[in-house]
């Protein structure tokens, strides 16, 4: 299947179905199908495009499940990803679960598609989350050198501000892509309210910009079916 | 002058003016009139109170205009706040530039009406300023067992949510009192259209619950119309 058809057809606009194989944190401990050799994400990513996915977002894992971001690790999965999956746009994941500081960005002079980006702070579970201000220009910086588009990770409001600005300072590479982030506890919960004013920021600040939302755990259909609704995209 | 005349009148409504005498951050090259010593903060308490304002937001200083949480050197304010302000209302600073970690509550037990709280984290001008849920959890815990109202300090959306749950769940000692920070750099903006979104939040979802409103530096005084126009109050 090629990537152009894995969309569907909401009132005539194709939705992008974004998918995260593996992510920082399950293990085959909670869930068997969770993909963590490369050749199990590949497997997975193929299966997610026959699903309709356009777009893979990718973590890699060392041997014991542990989250990294060595950039060894994430060339073996694009070089995976482009002969079984061509076409598929790559996304690499520049999350602070898999890594510390620059490491965060080693992977992107290989040149992904795309990479994601959180540009503010906020609570986790039970940490801070942190992305500190040089760090977010660093990242935003090398996506302009090495020509990758950024999806903004919002977990909060001022998140989504912050990278409409960004994008009119010049400052993002291409098209500005941003995910609502919901449910993570002790930052923003999967709240209607909350979403609806999230993309009326989207339509009347960076009108045209496409966004998309993501709930995490249970809340993932719902926040996807919002989503949809609204003209946005999703993130499952 | 008493602090109960110390409110303005607007549209019969009183309206609290909370002002923070020091702050963390300015010294007296940059203001000479910033209050440091403990004497020099007891006199600018003074004119506030003369001049208005119903609750003082107090941090202590080192002798080199350095942020401190000493639990002493509180101590002697609030003697000081006591004896020459008598009724004003007494908030002390819980914020992360005078101290990390614990150190950041020592003062708690000193019993003042109140103190600020953070219930998230999110991005400074140059740095992450963190506050992790167990650290929330644990202020929170000492102002109830110390019987200190928080004013709790948003400097996002999700706090102000966070909040409200925290209150719900019984974790919030007396009235729910939130402040919307407003301007700090790589934070919330000075948003007219985020800052009427805030205030539907606080009436819909934590009816009757008082809140105010700061505009850091330059945006002191919009921030505080919008407040005093909304029938909130304000900080200064
Ligand atoms: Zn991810
Ligand atoms: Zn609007
Ligand atoms: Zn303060
Ligand atoms: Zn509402």
């Amino acid at each position: 299947m090629k990537p152009s058809s894995s969309t569907s057809d909401i009132a005539g606009k194709p939705c992008i179905l974004c998918c995260a194989i593996t992510g920082s944190v399950p293990t085959k401990a909670a869930n068997p199908a969770v993909p963590i050799s490369i050749s199990e994400q590949v497997e997975s990513s193929h299966a997610a495009v026959e699903a309709g996915a356009s777009i893979i977002h990718a973590h890699v894992r060392n041997d014991d499940e542990t989250p990294s971001s060595d950039p060894e690790k994430f060339a073996r999965l694009k070089e995976g990803l482009e002969k079984h999956c061509p076409g598929v746009i790559i996304q690499f994941s520049t999350g602070g679960r898999s890594g510390a500081g620059q490491a965060r960005g080693g992977m992107l002079s290989l040149r992904p598609d795309m990479a994601s980006l959180s540009v503010g702070s906020n609570n986790f579970p039970t940490r801070v989350y942190e992305n500190p201000p040089d760090l977010v220009a660093w990242l935003a910086s090398e996506m302009m050198k090495y020509e990758v588009t950024p999806e903004i990770e919002a977990f909060d409001l001022s998140h989504i501000l912050q990278a409409i600005k960004m994008h009119e300072d010049g400052k993002i590479f291409g098209k500005l892509y941003v995910q609502f982030v919901m449910n993570v506890k002790n930052a923003m919960p999967a709240d209607k309210e909350v979403f609806d004013f999230y993309a009326h920021i989207m339509a009347t600040r960076a009108p045209g910009s496409p966004w998309c939302a993501a709930g995490i755990g249970p809340t993932q259909h719902v926040v996807n079916e919002w989503a949809i609704a609204a003209g946005g995209h999703t993130r499952a």
